[in-house]
């Protein structure tokens, strides 16, 4: 098997790399010069060359934003090189991480997500703490665009010293945006963000990867239960740990406390997200600040009732190793998928198989030969 | 590469194997000279070595159960040589596949479904059908049972003519046994059966499992809905095409109205398992034979407002694209996890990333590294 044969990106060039020690300041720790940065039409940037990355981590355990910044773009860049770099700093930041309680936040378009969390977050930050705003957007990998691109609509919170909000990453499969929302997550960790919030759209397969990524999940819906109910995929209420009836304000007020007694009606009736924990619903007006206490209340009693069973740990561990292993399942998959002889071979073997002309197994038998005789 | 790499049973030793040409009866088709039987600890059974494919597909589209009996002990085989003359088989059958209704029952246990299944099934015998009884059971992989192993569960209905049951293939992994059931399913088909009925069991992953493999799919449950929707999986309910409320005999038979009417105010909530289709409640009494026409009635519903809507065709294409997707990475996982290299190696990279010393991209490319160095 000849490298050419091999995914561009991800074989490293150097065997002992991660295994070779570490030392701050030290020159040899860059090993840049023996990796050529690769620009194709998949890089969309490239991090600073100049980057070490154990410097850079302290920064980062110093609370340096700049070099938060700076980090992430690095963990985001999909170029080669800054893979490895991007792995240095996780290394040197993983004892750091962890500290903190990561909320998953998901709703219909329309129901108010970026109010929710410039007023949530807002009231995290008077609090005390300090809040990371991250997005995993579906959408943005095909269109550009991103949910939380518009800065503008998070303006306070934006201003806010004590919170850092991110949008999505952009370029690469939603598998790719999601390996690096989770080690961004992690990032953000140890530069002491101990309230992590990710935003994503209900839509697609987004929110499943968010649950997979946070300990609380929160639904934003609007009033309107039963046509809600009916509409939506009922797969989302199920991931839900709180769902939250917004815009509870003014004349809707009522509507939204009826609602939430419906949704309080049908919840027990569905799986709960959580071993031991009944999801309920709640109300809240982002736009007049009112509900924020009851909701951080419920996550804190969560928080406290999970960790006591030992169901928060529980699911962080499980969290990594369904990590590790989508990660080895996405890579096994674009090794074959993307191979010339898979590539050229798999359309002809589709239609074979569809038309009914070819039995299923014998289709993978030949597709398989065809991809080992490719590689020998 | 070398050819001891490769996974054993999977790769022909003959490249152009399934692209020669074959002709009935001549000696030259059968294969079996240059296949050395693998006899290994996952070898279960092999069967007849004198068999030739073409003639086997001629008996079995004439009906003759012996030969059907045989082919599908073919596809269950797990030695290598079979596998070659299994798929020699299929291609023999396809185009006599696939005129069947595919129904899969599934229901917790004790809700009755081997009793319901042996009333349903002759009642439709007597109607002028031809019934084949199959079965995926998750539980028989680990323990070597069957949930259709005991045939004298369904006695009358084993002793009609015009039925076949076979119990769930044992040996390999689910993965495996759900490719034996589904080209089991296209042999009956080619030997003129024109329903089958799938069962399961409503643990783990095999309702899943079936659903992807049967164009209408029947939950039975019993009578206590309150409770009964509590504790089931509701991912259950939402595979459902029609939901049966057995054993309404007796003094029985009003809580079991009660119930199915429960499930007809909650199934509209739910999301439909079949596009423009709404899932309800019947009832069935096995025991009486009571209730048979009605279901059979909202099947034929079912399957002339799909045919003509598209979506019986749809989901079918849809099945068969899963179904190769599905093998493919099945292979994959298994070429990869089952290499001494990755097997070695992987326990050491789980603690690592799980106790938070190294970050799962990196335990990935760790992995990565080591499989494609041992395959050089």
């Amino acid at each position: 098997m000849k490298d050419e044969k091999r995914p561009e990106w991800y074989e490293p060039k150097k065997a002992d790399f991660f295994s070779s020690t570490l030392k701050p300041g030290v020159s040899g720790n860059d090993p840049g010069d023996e990796y050529p940065v690769k620009t194709g039409r998949f890089v969309k940037k490239t991090a600073n060359r100049k980057i070490d990355p154990y410097t850079l981590a302290v920064e980062i355990r110093g609370g340096n934003r700049t070099a938060l910044a700076k980090g992430i773009t690095l963990i985001e860049s999909n170029a080669e090189r800054d893979f490895q770099y991007a792995q240095l700093l996780l290394q040197h930041l993983l004892t750091d991480s962890g500290n903190s309680i990561r909320i998953g936040i998901t709703g219909v378009p329309g129901a108010g997500k970026s109010t929710f969390i410039e007023s949530f977050g807002s009231y995290l930050c008077d609090l005390g703490h300090k809040v990371a705003v991250l997005a995993v957007d579906p959408t943005s990998t095909v269109t550009g665009g991103s949910i939380l691109g518009d800065k503008t609509r998070m303006e306070k919170l934006a201003r806010n010293p004590r919170a850092f909000i991110r949008p999505s990453p952009s370029g690469g499969k939603l598998g790719g945006v999601h390996r690096k929302t989770r080690e961004t997550m992690l990032i953000c960790e140890a530069a002491g963000f101990d309230v992590i919030l990710v935003e994503t759209v209900g839509v697609g397969q987004s929110e499943v990867i968010v649950r997979d990524m946070v300990d609380f999940f929160l639904l934003l819906v609007l009033t309107g239960a039963g046509d809600e109910l009916q509409g939506m995929k009922k797969g989302i209420m199920e991931l839900a740990d709180c769902v939250i009836v917004n815009k509870a304000d003014g004349q809707n007020e009522q509507a939204a406390k009826k609602t939430k007694e419906e949704y309080n009606r049908i919840l027990p009736f569905l799986q709960p997200a959580t071993k031991g924990w009944q999801t309920t619903a709640l109300t809240s007006s982002a736009l007049h600040d009112k509900g924020n206490d009851e909701i951080w209340n419920r996550i804190s009693n969560f928080k406290s009732l999970t960790k006591e069973s030992g169901v928060f740990e529980e699911r962080r561990r499980f969290q990594i190793k369904e990590w590790l292993n989508d990660l080895i399942i996405d890579q096994l998959q674009m090794n074959f998928f993307q191979h010339p002889a898979v590539k050229s071979l798999l359309p002809k073997i589709k239609n074979e198989v569809i038309s009914g002309n070819t039995p299923v197994a014998s289709g993978v038998d030949e597709l398989f030969k065809a991809y080992f005789e490719a590689r020998k």
